[in-house]
């Protein structure tokens, strides 16, 4: 085989609404310009635009997605993309099974989250181009990041023994531990989070469903037989993929082989999942304010003040997320900006009381 | 003599933006339903409903909020009133001797602003009707407010001699203490704030606008002989009120007159001058939030949460108003609410800067 490039595989079928407002089940976060000009899935398409190293990419998302994520490739000049169209959502290991069945089984699959950012490209790619050969010797590469706080809501990896520099063997994955766990972790080291972000074969992963959930692995295969294809987009049959069970790559493979290795990578990274972070990951002015849009902060100090339109003025307000979307206004303590899905969940009883129906 | 009735004059000239982002100069604080299902102003002329005791109301206001006035009164029932629309904001004195000169001398001026709450109407007709007789006889009567904080905004009337059970000689007007002057006042009692409202006969205001401010009286008498009357509708001549000098009532006439009696009155009223007394005035919740329209507050406490469409959610926030009106969204903390006008000075400054023009 010669020097063989990458496939990336953009998964955006999320329809998250943590960051709500501004995160809608008709426009998902990866749809969103969140930090900066770009959305979340362009930043995510253009680290993966060098065309000696990458094919175009293949996305997996949902048919009503797909016309916004087709025009978003084009409006800044990216490789037109593969798009297949999940049916229903199912989780992360059915979605990247369709991939793996796709592709040539020799092929690298690298599989990544379009809602995540990584400030430091540079060494996520020198990560995954030094993780190949690897992945070629039928690893399962995940690409870890090292925490800096007792994070409860994320998975963690145990680091084992070492495979070479950079790379070790996955000893253990742990999904959302609790805090007590989360900060033994965090002081003892040695555990990485589980950014969600993948290198292997498609064979690699084929071979893994096969033994560890043969049944997503059929269901996947049937909806992919019977598959409509039109241009650059493939949608899988409805009923078969319905079929499949719904499971997180993690819990169907990663967590079971004994193939999987840990590549360590500090590249800037955050998941975005919180209006928090949002401001963590912002560029502070003086005040400690995260700015954008339309915004007067007179003695505000450490708020993250977002508009999308309307003028937006705080006045001696602070640690407040304001965040004034199309239709909707949330105001938010920092730090509790978990709480919006809570708070989502109270809107959609009260309204199916009213009997207006769900949100 | 008959039992003479009362005539009310209702100024509702003020462009306040101090309930910005909801009150601005095209739906000024009187248009606004802020303290329940009706305006300022209709509450206002509803105060004044009682045929056996006041005429129909004189409203003194500005051409571009006539429809809008007459809408608000035709639409809860009120007596049709009489317009007669200022060609220029030229403050009270020049407002109130508009309809002076319009009435017959010996009828008794009630005259009130339209965007102050009184909650307790009955307190304050009976004030009222209890002054009457006093301002037969000449005096022109201000009823004034017991204080129950150092405001530093409003004018202070000091208590002189008693001239009746409830109203005293008006001793001193101060206009906006300095803080520790109203904590003195505060604390000595004899003083009361000067909540705008006034009953004296037309004639014995003009008497006293010819002795203390005679230019102001000519300007008026000029522009009213040139005056358009169409209906309901008095349109003064706009370049002789163009000339008026512009000076308040109190500047003009109360400060200088020694036939000046005070009535105070404990009548529930609020000048609702600021978003903080808004919360002051509302009906708080088990959680000390004030709220309005379509708000979902989460673990929010002593806040005052407001929409005029778009739905707000607020979690974990305290002592913040939050406004969303059409096209703006103000957060400020409780206590800063007097800044909303620097803040619209500062937008102004950087919309001029832009070459956008002012507000």
């Amino acid at each position: 085989l010669p020097h063989a490039t990458i496939r990336p595989v953009i998964l955006s079928g999320g329809a998250g609404i943590r960051l709500w407002p501004l995160s809608t089940p008709e426009r998902p976060k990866q749809l969103l310009a969140l930090a900066g000009e770009r959305t979340m899935l362009q930043m995510a398409a253009q680290r993966v635009c060098d065309e000696s190293l990458f094919e175009a990419p293949w996305v997996v998302t949902s048919a009503r997605l797909a016309d916004e994520i087709e025009a978003q490739f084009a409006s800044c000049g990216l490789r037109e993309p593969t798009l297949i169209l999940e049916p229903a959502a199912r989780n992360t290991a059915p979605a990247v099974a369709l991939a793996a069945l796709e592709a040539a089984a020799q092929t690298l699959l690298l599989v990544m989250p379009s809602d995540h950012l990584i400030r430091d490209t540079d060494a996520y790619i020198a990560a995954v181009t030094s993780a190949a050969p690897h992945a070629r010797d039928g690893w399962m590469v995940t690409f870890g990041i090292a925490p800096d706080r007792p994070e409860t809501g994320y998975g963690y990896i145990k680091r084992g023994a070492p495979l070479s520099p950079g790379l070790w063997r996955a000893e253990r994955f742990v999904e959302k531990p609790d805090l007590e766990t989360a900060q033994a972790f965090l002081a003892g080291g040695g555990h990485d989070w589980n950014g969600g972000i993948f290198l292997f074969s498609a064979g690699a992963y084929v071979e893994a469903l096969e033994r560890f959930a043969p049944d997503i692995l059929a269901s996947v295969r049937q909806s992919l037989a019977g598959a409509a294809r039109d241009g650059r987009r493939i949608s899988p049959d409805a009923a078969a993929f319905a079929a499949c069970r719904s499971q997180s790559i993690d819990h169907a493979v990663m967590e079971h082989s004994d193939r999987i290795a840990v590549a360590p990578v500090s590249m800037g990274w955050s998941d975005l999942g919180s209006w928090d972070s949002l401001y963590e990951t912002g560029a502070p002015d003086g005040e400690g304010n995260v700015l954008a849009g339309e915004v007067l902060a007179l003695d505000a100090r450490d708020c993250l003040l977002r508009s999308e339109g309307p003028l937006l003025v705080a006045i001696g307000v602070e640690d407040v997320s304001v965040i004034v979307a199309d239709g909707a206004v949330l105001v938010v303590k920092r730090g509790q900006a978990q709480r919006v899905k809570e708070a989502l969940g109270l809107l959609d009883q009260a309204r199916a009381a009213r009997g207006s129906g769900p949100q």
